[in-house]
């Protein structure tokens, strides 16, 4: 941390210099729509709370170029990301950098948040090129999935690529509505009692409430899981039925989501569920999420998923199917898929295997009703 | 059951007799919206189970004339309530009968489904004028308010003024969507396991499916609870926020549920906020419930809460802001509103003590969050 380093203040006084010593710099790695509406937050927050970080947050950005014009530069002259979160202003303390080693060489927090499919590249740049004692924290959707087929959370993968500890936050936090101030609640998994309150310090605003659990593993299962659950919401909804059904759904998928991570990680604890990574993001899944969308358009057409993910998402991939698909080859190697019904249909449904009609019916005799 | 009671067949053989006398009759006292979707649920069960129950079904109905015509003679003869539940053909077999006493004479399983200010009345009648070994369930929604303030579910007060076992069935239950065979979860709360599972056979169905719990205290906590996070869901919505905020105010909702229960109920257990009486019926009146209805109009007008109910529900009481005032007056004699800011500021909302507007604010600091 030299490059921090001050000399002692005119009276002699060396306490701004030990304050000095214990400050964090903070890097975002990543520059898209969540990305722009975390930057908001932490620009803001390291500069109120500057006992405790440096004022300047330099953010990661892949160049383009947007009119003749570089992006990082329209958003270090106009502060604004016009491309992936237009119309919100951020903190001019927060520094678009194009070359991803400039970006991050002095941070002592790395705030992953990117598409999931450039992790890997990104830290084996990284790797031997970050200061010791760094540390970071997930904000990733998504996951990496094994070539035998395990699950691996953004964090561990992180983690283990660069060597570090790496926390995960994940939450109700539909990203354009976090920059537009409107309150919500988050959840940080990180097994460091003091690091989690580090990262509670450095996220949380009067609109975006944290909560800190150690159960880092179970904060990702949630946000991986709800997903196969967001496309049971949707073909309900595709198939007319009403509140009552989606319910039912809603809470038959939790149950299979906490025995699921029962199965993959023991040491998990229930109350994770009832956190915002738990329950809330849930909800509001099943009401407005893209894999709801999915569920509903898997009901409304006989088109695949490929064919629908170049309709609905520009060629990118839906979360739930993948997900769905290595939970069925897990629990069928187990023996299983019985006592997941839910989990089981919606796979055989996303790959045309099973009529989307017939979803109810699997519900009927669920383990949860014996 | 004496009158139950069948002369040995010509085979000399006493199997049916034996059974016979196992047979439980069923009386439905209330014949509203949700009762005559539950007769169409029991008046089918008890002929598909009758080695179980005997096969008809009395329906008590306050007598009314419909264009000249009785409402229990139309019942009777063409099958359809057409007052409360329009459009739906009821089992033959259900019976509906305008006197009290004559509808429950012969009944060993007593389901209370009316509403709850005419329950009083209705027991002092039959007290002393049912069978012995008789037991009841109560599907009202809402509660007694004591004169002292305390809040009695409606199976205590069955119970106690009849001396009879109560159970309670609650669940994420719009009547008319249950009438039209949507696929939908209840949970039944009874402290004694065999009349447990014979409530279950009495009300579960392909389309309806039922969890039985000894939790029962809780399963009703939950239906009077769940009416005030219901108004905050209604309250967000009027403010104009987002999926994000929604999915906090229903997460800080349950977690004020659960604390609030745990206080009044020490020997509750948690697991049941995981039935479909507990988030499940928590996510359908955040989404579709009256008292959201309530809460978005408190927003959009500054009529006071008398006036929204004679607009809105025809003078009927808004369960939310009944149970909002008695749940704050006694966290206010225990002084507990601090831990309760979201109860709190809703009752304060429904007196019209406190600005709508204000209400994000006292969420921002909610213990959940420390």
């Amino acid at each position: 941390m030299s490059e921090n380093f001050k000399a002692p203040n005119t009276h002699g006084c060396y306490s701004d210099l030990e304050t000095d010593m214990e400050r964090k710099t903070v890097s975002i790695v990543g520059s898209g729509n969540w990305g722009s509406a975390i930057a908001k937050i932490l620009g803001k927050n390291v500069v109120e709370r500057k006992e405790k970080f440096n004022p300047e947050v330099k953010m990661y950005m892949y160049e383009e170029m947007i009119d003749g014009r570089k992006l990082t530069e329209i958003v270090n002259t106009e502060h604004e990301n016009i491309k992936y979160l237009p119309g919100i202003k951020l903190p001019e303390n927060v520094v678009a950098v194009p070359d991803l080693l400039e970006a991050t060489r002095e941070a002592d927090i790395l705030v992953f948040v990117l598409p999931h499919q450039y992790v890997h590249k990104i830290c084996s740049t990284l790797k031997n090129n970050i200061k010791q004692g760094t540390v970071a924290v997930s904000l990733i959707k998504g996951f990496s999935i094994h070539e035998d087929g395990v699950i691996i959370p953004m964090s561990k993968v992180i983690g283990e690529d660069l060597g570090i500890p790496c926390a995960a936050l994940s939450g109700a936090n539909l990203a354009t509505e976090v920059a537009q101030e409107q309150f919500c609640e988050s959840t940080i998994g990180c097994e460091d009692d003091q690091m989690g309150q580090l990262l509670k310090e450095l996220f949380e605003t009067p609109y975006f409430r944290v909560a800190v659990v150690s159960d880092r593993q179970t904060v990702e299962a949630c946000g991986a899981l709800k997903n196969i659950v967001g496309i049971g919401a949707g073909i309900v909804d595709g198939l007319g039925f009403g509140d009552n059904t989606k319910a039912a759904v809603i809470r038959l998928g939790l149950m299979e989501m906490i025995k699921a991570t029962e199965m993959f990680i023991p040491e998990m604890k229930v109350t994770t569920f009832f956190e915002s990574c738990g329950i809330a993001d849930l909800v509001t899944t099943c009401h407005g999420g893209r894999n709801r969308l999915l569920g509903e358009s898997v009901i409304k057409s006989d088109k695949t998923i490929k064919q629908l993910e170049k309709e609905l998402m520009k060629g990118q991939s839906f979360q739930g199917p993948l997900i769905a698909r290595e939970i069925y080859t897990m629990l069928e190697k187990k023996n299983m898929t019985d006592k997941f019904p839910l989990f089981t249909a919606i796979h055989k449904i996303c790959i045309r295997e099973m009529d989307p009609k017939e979803f109810i019916s699997c519900l009927r005799n669920h383990p949860e009703h014996l």
